[in-house]
């Protein structure tokens, strides 16, 4: 699979149950969310402006999307967990499994981000983002091409801690 | 990695947290546990007893080892998980990073089970476990050398549904 086709498999709408880990208390979060995966023109003017935040060519560019979410959690019943980002991969023209990833705003934290993607040959995507102080990893795969799950991690800067891991199991909806 | 590098990473103590996602119903289960994990000598009766019943030469096999646990669901706080099993790896002579992994009971069934496992270059075991009428998909990696992911799907035969996944933060334990 390669970044166009598992981008074409994600658009859509899906119905994710999210299970947050806190690893240091073994404290148990839990989500239910509405996910939209929407394809983005090349030339919109939100993935224009992301070339433009990051100083990149728009012809590198491929696949872009834009993903929302709406949700609930058991933590906090009365806040709404409510976003959206604009995602823009830029794939690496010498290494077609690879590449990076451009988004407006990250979901570990509300600033720009670049992460650095793979694809390996069992379909799983990864994708590792730097912030200033903590680095993001995430792994998402198809089980099928209705069901989708994605494993997320904040590791401290040095790479030896892990604070937080969360795993998503994402059901395409008919509706 | 190789398996037997894995299988020595992965000997200890581990305090897991399990989160479960019945996917039909959006359910969660959370499941607090202790896993001990401990390398058995090839010689062993159990390890022993596994290979005469599957009818494998004893030489045949790599770091078997022994698991077992007892844990807490928030469904059914007076039930108590607890069980153990051996599990007997076969690599394969000609593919070193895949082979079979032979348990005298499974734990999504609790009959005896022959998996396929392979390792792959990010250090992702993968086992996969073929019953009458469901597969158990299990994908296992470290993050840290103290800290390891799990995540369990059942499939129907056909690979077309997925009817439970579960992830589970493992975390070395110092006691």
């Amino acid at each position: 699979m390669d970044l166009k086709q598992f981008v074409k498999q994600s658009i859509g709408r899906w119905r994710s149950q999210r299970s947050g880990h806190h690893l240091a208390f073994a404290h148990f979060e839990e989500v239910r969310s509405t996910i939209d995966i929407m394809a983005l023109d090349p030339q919109d003017p939100g993935v224009l402006a992301v070339c433009d935040l990051y100083e990149i060519d728009p012809a590198a560019i491929e696949s872009p999307f834009k993903m929302s979410w709406e949700g609930e959690s058991d933590w906090d019943e009365d806040e709404e967990l409510k976003g959206s980002c604009i995602l823009v991969p830029i794939p690496d023209p010498d290494r077609p499994q690879k590449g990076q990833l451009l988004r407006d705003r990250g979901y570990a934290e509300t600033i720009p981000a670049i992460g650095q993607y793979s694809l390996n040959d069992e379909g799983i995507f990864t994708l590792i983002t730097s912030y200033e102080r903590a680095a993001a990893e995430e792994r998402i795969w198809f089980t099928t091409p209705n069901v989708r799950f994605r494993v997320s991690l904040i590791k401290t800067q040095d790479g030896q801690g892990v604070t937080t891991a969360s795993f998503s199991s994402e059901i395409r909806s008919s509706s």
